[in-house]
């Protein structure tokens, strides 16, 4: 199978480099630009780009040359963005205008009524929004969001446990890794023998997302699911990986075992399977009484399987417990990637 | 006036080096006596402790001899202990027969009917309990305990709002410094760039000992509060300070306003009010959107004031906020030489 | 190829589940024996070891029972010790005499006159020493060494500048992994925010064992290295890779350029390049003025690559530069199964 | 004693902060003046500047405004400088002319032949070259500079080595805390479970300065100390305390023990004696084996007293040993403010 081009928007931020790092021998995905911002334009990828992760930048990408954020340069049917917020407004649109279909980490479109924001795992049928979308904004290409790295994780979990029980409320605290805020993002005495209890925008973000996420797509539009999340989000001194301890109030009362039991068998749509990234597990729930731990579990399944542990009676909301999720790959740039997977398997590309 | 002697017991791990650092300079108690397990026994403390602290080990303290945790070493009015749960039952028991009054930093008595878990801005009054104790057991000392570290911040915080409007339940989600499991406590490889989300009998503690200290002492009995806690513990990266994520439901809702106005003009006990270690305030409330913060609270007011944060609407229970508080200080030694003034102050000694 | 079967002696402790982790898929070898101490001893290899590696533990690994150090237990021809010192001195010479070619990390034998100390890219030949061994103790298996994981790096280095200019004289300041410490090892308390500058024993193997590496087999013994070495070891707070600042004066003075292109030029002997675990390149040379750093260069040719760059002038030794080895992989367990496989390419099994 | 007013140029840096934090109290001077860049002139001080100290911002500084740094606003006695290096240039040398005595921790005008670059312990004589500084520019203040922060403590030792047995060369390694690089400074994704090996310009300054300092003052001009350094500096994940390994080339060889003695009985010039900063002992000399370590003593008086430890032989130098220095107290605002009672002590204010 000849390889789908596909470029990278905002390619020299953490996010960016997860993209490029990712997609580095993709069975169906091969890069053929990068974009960076106008200080970077005409700069080699090795040149612009300060590399911060462990495997180190693949030798393709070294030598080529960033591009503007522009129809005219981005030629590609699929573009994956890691763009800033305020930046992907516009650029992204000008893209699905001209005929791109932007696999976006950035949180610009998410909320907006016509733009899918998906998890595969959990709402792989939100992704026919976009038919509505081109039509209604006239866009030949268009625009696929995935969830804010922290409410990802704690998302697939409760849609398991809404599937069989209902979800009423829940509590959700986070512990963020610090590759979440970008590079240089946190300044080191910021956050070194320190947390930051703090982060802009981002208990929002946790409050609001899940309820799109696991709402129900009706005559083109998303109604957003019947419950209420309360979100403290933190950031602590760990390099990947978001940690939230959550207490669920469910509408039909369980047993941690049961709750366990659902979340292990819980299956994606049939039409994940066959996707390159979709995780396997979707859930792993552990029984060790001291994990999910973000240095040991990140990893699991290349960064994309969502740990589960501490699964236990919460006196208050009935079950609490621990999710972990890999903020930059499930969470960020291997999110998109498998959004533009489904959208390639379901014809979309 | 003449200094009272005390004794630490258990005084070569992480608390008892704070005890010692803590009473260096003590204005009303002189330590006389240091007690450590067999092992440590006939060494200077200077050859028997690790010490840990960032400020150096008093001269006064390195030459001293320790002795072994029993009445015929120690025979001063007060002794605080840092023992391990275990050997505080018994070691702890027979020094209050014997006619010391013991300030325990350890968990073992705590949920004792007849023990006052004392947090002197909070319940001053529980102290009249150490009366019954004396008659019940025949003991001529007696045993005053200090709450866990990581409930001391959340329940002086939990016991403003109590007073004001009425607490019903609250979500607490602890993120507790490295410092809280002695030494030589959580290995490096376990901690560094990782979360630990779990934390032996922690969750436990949280949940019960704020409604005890919360209680009230009616005819020798403490009647607990009538409120529900939910705790998730978790251990993280920073050296000393736990920070306490809160969701609160209250009896007569608030605004944030008014549940800070109520928190920083909370007033301890008119008893307190000469105590040398009364924290000055009782709690901070900051309005910076990004504290508090351990590195830079923890050490307010010397270790003893109470820092709270981020106050703000909760969507399902009303109220939330964070609260700091520096654990081996006002969560631990701190806290015990504060209830062994109290104690002091009232005639107990 | 039928795989040999293998064991792993002390697999439960840091070097131990790096051996378990790099011999999963070996294309060689197959484990089929795990040993542990007395405690461990008859529980599944998941009860008793606490796994600290990012990647999960392998599967096939889980179930596997611990048994004995002892030849009644261990009978595979190879033998991988990942033992303390202490035991190490017994436990390998039983079962070297038993038949089993034990390849280890522990420092016991290291300097034993008839013990090959062993990094294949350097004195693949030495190894013509095991026939010595065997003969002179009886021993129908043998033992071979790899190198302290301080030394491995900066001998390689070392290594490629003698053969081209001759080493006199080389200063060596070492900033260690604290997971060369093992498991609990250093506590975080002493580590976090600190650097301790004093590791047992090492300053004194920094000095010594690259000598005996540089050294010439002749007439069954090592002539050492007429070198000269001062070192200062510390440990900092990185998880894995060891750097070490090398100050170094050569017998015939060259170039930064000149020392440079000797490093990056500098080849395996002939025996090494069909070795599974050879290095490609042996050295990796950075131009990067900020490079090595452990985070970014640790992982680079899956552990096994020495990294070496600031190649720059010394004003008083004439040469100086920065060298980056993976502690537990390239200096610990890789070395010694790349050992191991040098061995059975020669016949020695 | 009326106090001297003194100002604070560039305030709100990390450096600025400590220079606001040591002169909270000092019983000389009273801070009167604090200036800031274009963004900050204006605000308050507790607006325009995000602390990073674990003390909070002094009562009287929150309020301050933040004015220009110009002879205009700043019209003290004695100024300040933790300026940048390059607004140094100008904006000292206008206060200097306009009458000013600035005392810098800025590096722009160390190593220029009329500026003392000040230890007061070592080189206090070299004040006099003020006199020069002033008639030759037409200055009626001055600029006084201290050393580099890795320079500090490194010079300090030497400088007792030097008097009693002259040192020829030296080895210098550092390992150096991330406040070094100000806020916000390094990156955490660049420093966590990492170490950066290249600080800008810092080996050169490391390598020159101290033979400024150990120079000789004649015939207004300082003879620079004929001895050779070679540095390599690192940066790692420490807040706060230089660490440098040493290894020293004496020119009449010595022993550990008798080197110690010189080190512990240092003694600074007389003139040192009484002024409020001076560091008691100078150099505190430890014989744990495991010490000095940044945490537990970079506080040490103050965080004036520099900490030796580890001194042992070296097998090529003759001489080892590490040394520990308070960077942003004693290495830099605790440095410029003795400097500046040594001005005032001899009548140059």
């Amino acid at each position: 199978m000849k390889k789908i081009p596909v470029s990278v928007l905002g390619a020299t931020g953490v996010v960016g480099q997860r993209f490029v790092q990712l997609l580095d021998g993709h069975p169906w995905f091969e890069v053929v630009t990068l974009t960076g911002s106008d200080r970077s334009v005409g700069m080699t990828y090795a040149e612009a780009c300060h590399w911060v992760l462990t495997n180190p930048m693949p030798e393709w990408a070294r030598q080529m040359r960033i591009v503007e954020t522009d129809p005219h340069s981005v030629q590609t049917p699929i573009a994956f963005s890691a763009l800033p917020t305020q930046s992907a407004w516009e650029a992204e649109a000008r893209l699905a205008q001209s005929g791109v279909l932007v696999c976006s980490n950035a949180s610009a479109y998410r909320m907006e009524p016509d733009v899918p924001l998906l998890l595969p795992e959990v709402n792989a049928d939100h992704i026919a929004l976009l038919a509505h979308q081109r039509k209604q904004r006239d866009w030949s290409g268009g625009i696929l969001t995935n969830a804010n790295c922290t409410c990802t994780g704690m998302t697939i979990a409760l849609k398991a446990l809404n599937d069989a029980f209902g979800v009423e409320q829940a509590f959700a605290v986070s512990m963020q890794a610090i590759s979440g805020s970008g590079y240089p993002g946190v300044a080191s005495l910021d956050i070194y023998d320190n947390i930051l209890p703090y982060i802009a925008g981002e208990d929002e973000k946790v409050e609001q997302e899940p309820l799109k996420i696991l709402g129900t797509l009706r005559d083109s539009k998303i109604e957003f699911a019947p419950l209420v999340i309360s979100a403290h989000t933190n950031r602590v001194a760990v390099t990947e990986g978001h940690t939230v301890c959550l207490s669920v109030k469910l509408r039909s009362a369980t047993t941690p075992e049961a709750a366990k039991q659902v979340m292990s068998a819980y299956q994606p749509p049939k039409v994940c399977t066959d996707l390159p990234s979709t995780p396997r597990p979707v859930m792993r729930v552990l029984e060790e009484i001291d994990r999910p731990q973000p240095r040991l579990d990140r990893d699991f399944g290349n960064g994309m399987v969502t740990t589960v542990g501490r699964v236990r009676s919460d006196p208050i909301f009935g079950l609490k417990f621990t999710v972990l999720s890999h903020n930059t790959i499930r969470g960020a740039a291997g999110g998109s990637i498998y959004n533009a997977e489904l959208a390639v398997a379901l014809g979309y590309v």
